[in-house]
């Protein structure tokens, strides 16, 4: 996952940055010796869906690091040029080889820590065919009572499902935003 | 606004970088082409309020660019270390002076072309106080019929009064997910 990184040179001419208040701001920034550039650096949206098929839910297992071999949500850092939807179909195809329907935003949880916000939404898949990329050791259904917890790779995906099972059982869905410590 | 920046040198070393694509990634990134560093950029966040006081809405007249002169609802770049909250908090503090209450999530509005997700809070007034920022010409409270529609800053903006507008007419306010194009 991200962690801000420190930015050393200036992305415009290369010369060294220092961290330092800029003149009309109240934070510090990134700001280049020479050429006086300002860098940003702000959260970043992570996007995914929570895959429907009757009572099931699609978990995929992780082949990648962090969290190799623990299950997640198919979820993905969203991309210049696409919307948080559109994202969250890219991720779900990517790493699981589903297909599905947007049924609507369904989380909003800020990770603070991470310099993150993630967002889930529901997704209607059409059909039971996966083809799980390389991030994915293997995609699979699960029942509620079949959810491995205590391999959840991270807490937003434990808390999107928990969400999902408590309104499923309510017969609303809401969306939900929260923070994650 | 935020456009995308191309980046001309490595954060990391200074060297030069150069646009293409990672082995185990689908789409360029800046790569530095002495230590490697590659360089993400992504959709940013911008975060602000629907500041409501009985019947009216607050407005704030940009002292800034882009937009001078017209007006917009409180809102600014999500920082690091803050949550969507928090940042809508910050920037209903910083551009308008208002103590404001929370209401939940109102609108989440891609703004594809700028790079940008705008996530506008419901909030309530504690107080008519105002105390506008460097960055706002003066704040003001309107009823509907005097929103000046001609002179609004952003179609984020014009759409999350809209909805707003329309949901108190129908009594409920929901959680709208949209794109601006
Ligand atoms: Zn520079
Ligand atoms: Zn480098």
């Amino acid at each position: 996952m991200f962690a801000p990184r420190r930015i050393q040179h200036c992305r415009a001419c290369g010369a060294s940055t220092a961290y330092r208040v800029p003149a009309d701001d109240n934070r510090e920034r990134a700001i280049c010796g020479t050429c006086g550039e300002i860098h940003y650096e702000n959260p970043i949206n992570v996007v995914g869906t929570v895959p429907v098929w009757g009572d099931q839910v699609l978990l995929c297992r992780r082949a990648i690091e962090p969290r190799h071999g623990l299950w997640t949500l198919p979820a993905g850092f969203m991309e210049l040029g696409e919307t948080t939807a559109e994202g969250a179909l890219r991720e779900t195809d990517e790493e699981a080889g589903a297909r599905v329907e947007l049924e609507g935003l369904f989380t909003m949880l800020n990770v603070v820590r991470a310099g993150q916000v993630h967002l889930f939404y529901r997704a209607r898949m059409l059909d039971t065919r996966l083809d799980p990329g390389p991030e994915t050791l293997e995609a699979q259904l699960f029942r509620e009572n079949e959810i491995p917890w205590d391999q959840i790779a991270f807490r937003t995906v434990r808390q999107t499902l928990e969400h999902y099972f408590a309104d499923r059982r309510s017969g609303a869905f809401g969306v939900h935003v929260g923070d994650v410590a």
